[in-house]
C-alpha cells in the first residue's frame, strides 16, 4: 500500500535518515533551531501539555561542564559537534495550563500531586522528544541522540530541580563514516497482534 | 528559514493534521497498518530496544472489554473508532538484543535490572509511540491517541504481565465535527532556552 507521505518525505525522516555519529564543522543557527520547533510544537501532548523543554547548549565553558557529565563512549562527539541540545521534562509543566489548555479551569489542579505530575511530564515530554528528533531531520540535518550520561548531574548542573533531563542531542550535518550499518527491525508480525 | 521537508509533507504530519475525535465508518485494514509500521520502525531508539507493541483490537467482544476499561469521556469514541490500537512497552524486550543488537553480547544483561529494565521499556517504547502518531498521518488517516483509561485493568486483561499500556489510539478517516479548535501552543522562547 502506498502511504500519503511522499517517497522523499519517507526517505527523510525514516528510511533513509540514521542516527550520526560525526559532523561536519557546519553550524546549526537559532533559525535553524526555531524552524524545526516551529513545526514539532503542533504534534500532540495529552491535555496539550507541552511539557518538553530545550536547552541548547552553545558556551564552550557549558559544553566543557556537558561533556565531563556525559558516558566515556558519549565525550567525544559531545564535544566535537555543533550543537548539542539537552531535552528536558519541565516537572511544573501544570503552571502553563490555564494557557494551553484555557477552557477547562480545573486542568492545573489534576497535577497537584507531584508524583504523577513527574509521570505525565516525562511520558509526554518522551513523545516531543521523539518528535524533535524527527525535525532535526526534517530541517535536512541529522540527529545523534544520546542516553548514556549522569542524569542527576545534569539535573543539578543545568537546571533547578524543576526539569529532567530525557536526552541530549548532537545536532548537524553528518560527517565522515557518520553511522554504522542499519541495525535489524523487528518485523511486523513480531510488534503487531491482533485480538 | 525552509525546512527540507516539503510544505505538503509538513501540513500532513503536523500543521494540518489533528487529534481526531470522530471517524468515518472507512475501515482501517491490516495492508494499512503493516506499512506505517514498516515506516515508523526505522526511527531511532537507545540500543535499537524497539520495545513498542501494538494490539489491534478488532474483534467485537475484545472492543467491548477495551470500552468497559476506557475512561467514560473516551468510551463512545473507542467504541466508534473504526480501529482502535492498544500501543504497550515490551518488559522484556531484553530477550530480543542478541537479534537487533547483535555487535554487543553483553547488550541483554545490561537490562537484568527488572526496574531499570522497566524504564528504559517505558522511554523508548513512547519514543516510538510518537513515532507511530505521525506514522498514521503518513498514511493519510488521523489518530486519537488518549491517556485516559485503567491501565492496571487493560494490563491484566489484555497482556500477560510482560507489557505495559502507554497509549490507546483510535485510528480511521475523520468523521464530521472531528476536532476541537487547536489549542495554544507555547512559544520558542519559552521552550528553548540557551546556555
Amino acid at each position: 500500500m502506498a502511504l500519503a507521505l511522499s517517497s522523499e518525505a519517507q526517505d527523510l525522516l525514516f528510511r533513509e535518515a540514521r542516527t550520526a555519529n560525526t559532523f561536519t564543522d557546519e553550524p546549526v543557527g537559532d533559525e535553524q533551531m526555531r524552524a524545526i520547533y516551529d513545526l514539532v510544537k503542533y504534534a500532540p501532548t495529552a491535555m496539550n501539555q507541552q511539557p518538553l523543554r530545550v536547552l541548547l547548549v552553545r558556551g564552550t565553558e557549558a559544553r566543557e561542564r556537558l561533556v565531563g557529565l556525559m558516558s566515556p563512549g558519549n565525550r567525544a562527539k559531545t564535544a566535537a559537534a555543533p550543537l548539542v541540545a539537552i531535552l528536558a521534562a519541565d516537572l511544573d509543566f501544570h503552571e502553563e495550563l490555564p494557557k494551553v489548555f484555557p477552557h477547562f479551569a480545573g486542568a492545573k489542579d489534576l497535577f497537584a500531586d507531584e508524583a504523577a505530575r513527574a509521570r505525565s511530564a516525562r511520558f509526554n515530554a518522551t513523545l516531543q522528544v521523539g518528535y524533535f528528533i524527527l525535525g532535526v531531520r526534517a530541517a535536512g540535518l541529522a540527529a545523534g541522540p544520546m542516553a548514556g550520561y549522569d542524569a542527576a548531574g545534569i539535573d543539578k548542573e543545568f537546571f533547578d530541580g524543576d526539569h529532567t533531563v530525557l536526552a541530549v542531542v548532537n545536532i548537524g550535518r553528518p560527517g565522515e563514516n557518520a553511522w554504522f550499518d542499519r541495525l535489524p527491525r523487528l518485523a511486523y508480525d513480531e510488534v503487531v497482534t491482533t485480538v
